[in-house]
């Protein structure tokens, strides 16, 4: 029977019934949030029955292990975790815990699937547990902010996107002082363990924090959850970030749909500007996606040590190629953070930020020959719009606001300039025009994507098995999966060995290192391998929405794909 | 039982074979892509079998139809014309037929159906037909620049987002030169028929070209397709524009995406602004779709004569009162043509244009004085990035670029200023920071719903139908659209009864008047109710990405659904 068509969200069909008077439901779902909410999610088979915990050997750090020992002498050197099956029905104690979760910085889907993970584990292993969660980021810690989460409050959020059941904040635990407060809230409730959600810096702080504990002999063990659309946290044992996937996607699509814009009107060169201020994963991801006519990776830019005007002359030449075939449109990549991979701007940053601190700027330009020949150079070389934007828009430190800056615009504004001089010396004879996008806000709260719902779930089931077993200080670690879900591995891998130093303010300090784009790493060198092609020939591929059924829906990152060899 | 249109049997699945070196298949296509390929489309029962056209009452015109009868002598009054079942089999002739079809203006998904739809016709119903493809808009019926477009041409653009099979643009044909190539080109190609898919210009312009080939005793007749993601050309018998359903979905994805980022992260005020200049259909269809905090028509704006002011206390108010209540973050619609609709703006500007093109702009001001009292006031009270994109960003008339004025931080900047003023009066005490998005470019070319899909592909079937049934200066009209597909009519209306005149350059033109956002009709309406309510609390609805299966798959748009009553 041929369908009948039928209104999406009606006003009165489908109502949820708000768990809470402040919560989310007050108003009704969609019809595709309400079928995510019913969407059956499979465990790995070694969360389908009883397990056992097996220790690894002892870990190192990532670099400076003598300095990281010193920074955790309780924690350092702990095996990782790995969950095997087992036929013991009481591998491990099905005691009752009390558990915290928190998330913390920017939001990235499937952070509500790591709860519910959890607290299935609870429901289904440890019966008689309970499950806050605090509320607002670590702040709810040290403020002892926090929600009980039960079945009913939990249920509207399954598989959706947004952090918005208990929030997120970017506070962190980082004195004397938070410590304690975070000490005397897990002792209040009484807290067998605390799983934190977040990225490099919020997982350094949970191993921060699990040392804490256990040097004062209390109970409350910390597991941390890898969470960041940007991708940049990730190593061997843990292949992926969550909300990379979704992200990506959401980004993906609407790059597709640009794509398929220019070449239909044949008229403009989209620069799209995509979110990742560390690294260019997301970047890099969206372009194996999609295949765009130009890629800016920063970390290729900082490794031939590329100025701006390098830049703008690799997208100058192959504009003026495709002009000798006929086409003048285009779509063109570009990292968030690509000035932060260009040290001649990072000077002019700095010397600008040092002038302006202390002269004021006269209207001659006066002021100007304080800078240095170079910055000088670069700062005529800017388009006026960014002259101003770089002496105007100060933060309240009197710093250049650099996350401000409109890249994207920027490099539309160099490149007209420069095509305007070529075509003034006959060799180019194109049209241009260029148009701007910033895709970043969209895809972090989009519905997660089958396999970010999935991983999340299987994330969140694991950091309660692993805080069930005792362990403390680990990262949930999911692995294998570019295999069948059945056969994902399960484990969690201790963060110290993620681990290296900084030195700042004299002292050092433990980072986890982001995981950058690594030039010799498959997704590099595939991308890498076929540029010249997709800059000259039109490769275009439009993803499409995510779709959760049917053709496309259980695919898996090609990033993912590429370093996992499969 | 699902109508088969499968034309042409079996293509392999995959990778898709290009129709030509330069066309759109270098490369392969996305899962989703290739799956909606293979999608089938259900027919309207009236278009299974055998029909005949049924004539209604002679017609007259939507303004001063003494002037639409002297410009349309041949045309004027025609009836619309109702295909209904026929029992005989040889209800319309079956004659080989030679069509020409042409994409004209803005992108639009679905338009590749439309000529699906036109091709399969005359497959099934008129053997031994020829489809020529005009490429790159009227410029290509002017220059007889054409593909012909076979079952292998086609089949990959089947249900694909973009006008990339044969290009759109912009051209017109006006003058009487034009009309001369016009005729030439369909004589040389010996055409019985042309179907022009485009808007209300496009349309009136069809019209034009039916009555020159009827006056001139030509063979070759023109029927027009409502096409425009604006949602801005619809009437009685034409429901809605297609296209308008897939963009506005893709918009208010994304809408709902940074809902749940705003309420997540809790500290922005996310302001939008949506593409759609002349009406506002687009913004009140995602404020619909997704209940946002605030959200400004412009047709309202018009009528009740609201000043750039009003606007932004209008803003300002509701930001306040949702501060009482901590809420300091939400989502706020704008329509792309808000200023085009400030009478104010609209003064403030010719004054611009005036002064600029016969004044130098002095340093020290001087020229203001030039202004109007209340243009010099607005002008004032303007952000002093938006003055200067007054003053520098020029066209090369000369004149204001109003096009390129980001409304959306013009807003943020004024409603920042009016908050901090409040803020000194201690008549608030929330945080406010704004992010500006522009929704325009990604709506146009994504893969269009199983609705527009399904939508025009009828229309293009229909046309063909019409065409075949002898009929000229007919827009394709298909109704009844909230019942199932087998229910759905098909027929065709007079062009010249939309029409109005228009006096410009002393001569009467006919146009198709812009539909536009109606204050007292059942989509406004709705809103209007509603508003208050989505204003302070938090109703948020995320409609999540497109589905092709599954729930929400066949919703039909709000605007559609409320007009028609359903």
């Amino acid at each position: 029977m041929a369908p009948s068509f039928a209104i999406n969200g009606d006003f009165s069909v489908g109502r949820v019934t708000p768990p809470s008077a402040t919560g989310r439901f007050a108003a009704v779902y969609s019809d595709v949030q309400n079928s995510r909410i019913h969407h059956a999610i499979p465990l790995p088979s070694v969360l389908k029955g009883p397990f056992t915990i097996v220790d690894g050997p002892q870990s190192s750090a990532a670099g400076n292990p003598e300095e990281i020992t010193k920074l955790f002498p309780q924690l350092f050197g702990q095996p990782s975790a790995a969950l095997v099956r087992s036929d013991s029905q009481a591998a491990v104690p099905n005691q009752k815990l009390k558990i915290g979760v928190v998330l913390s910085g920017g939001q990235a889907p499937g952070g509500h699937n790591v709860i519910s993970g959890v607290f299935d584990y609870l429901q289904e292993r440890a019966e008689g547990s309970t499950l806050y969660g605090f509320r607002g980021g670590p702040a709810g810690i040290m403020k002892c902010k926090y929600v009980q989460l039960t079945a009913d409050y939990i249920y509207p959020y399954r598989n959706q996107g947004g952090f918005d059941m208990i929030r997120s904040g970017r506070d962190k635990i980082e004195t004397p002082e938070q410590f304690k407060q975070a000490e005397e809230t897990v002792q209040k409730l009484d807290l067998d363990g605390l799983v934190v959600i977040g990225g490099d810096d919020s997982n350094t702080n949970a191993c921060l924090l699990a040392e804490y504990f256990r040097a004062k002999n209390m109970k409350t063990r910390v597991i941390g959850c890898p969470k960041t659309i940007d991708g940049d946290l990730k190593c061997k044992e843990v292949p992926t970030s969550f909300g990379f996937d979704t992200a990506c996607k959401i980004y993906a699509e609407m790059i597709g749909n640009v794509m398929i814009d220019a070449r239909s009107s044949g008229k403009y060169y989209h620069f799209v500007r995509l979110m990742g201020r560390a690294a260019s994963h997301i970047t890099l991801e969206c372009a194996l996606q999609t295949h765009p006519n130009i890629t800016i990776i920063g970390e290729e830019v900082a490794a031939k040590k590329m100025t701006l005007k390098d830049v703008t002359d690799y997208i100058v030449d192959i504009i003026s190629k495709r002009a000798e075939d006929n086409y003048n449109y285009g779509v063109i990549l570009i990292p968030e953070g690509l000035i932060d991979f260009i040290p001649e701007v990072q000077h002019l940053i700095a010397e600008l930020n040092e002038i302006l601190a202390h002269d004021t700027v006269d209207e001659e330009g006066l002021w100007k020959k304080k800078l240095t020949d170079q910055s000088l150079k670069l700062f005529e070389f800017l388009p006026k719009a960014i002259q101003e934007q770089l002496m105007l828009e100060r933060d309240p430190h009197g710093n250049v606001q650099v996350a401000k800056i409109e890249t994207e615009k920027m490099l539309i504004q160099m490149v007209e300039t420069e095509l305007e001089k070529r075509k003034q010396q006959g060799k180019y004879k194109g049209g241009f025009r260029g148009q701007s996008h910033f895709f970043g806000y969209e895809g972090r709260c989009g519905l997660p994507t089958n396999f970010d719902s999935t991983y999340c779930y299987a994330l969140g089931y694991g950091a309660a098995a692993l805080l069930q077993s005792g362990k403390t200080g680990l990262i949930s670690s999911v692995g294998n999966l570019c295999a069948p879900v059945e056969e994902w591995t399960v484990g969690g891998t201790a963060l110290t060995s993620l681990m290296d130093v900084e030195r700042r303010h004299g002292k050092f300090k433990p980072v986890i290192k982001k995981a950058m784009v690594e030039l010799d790493g498959a997704p590099f060198k595939k991308y890498a391998s076929l540029r010249d092609e997709w800059a000259l020939k039109n490769c275009y591929i439009s993803p499409g929405p995510i779709q959760f059924t049917g053709p496309g829906s259980n695919a898996i990152s090609h990033t993912l794909l590429l370093e996992l060899g499969a």
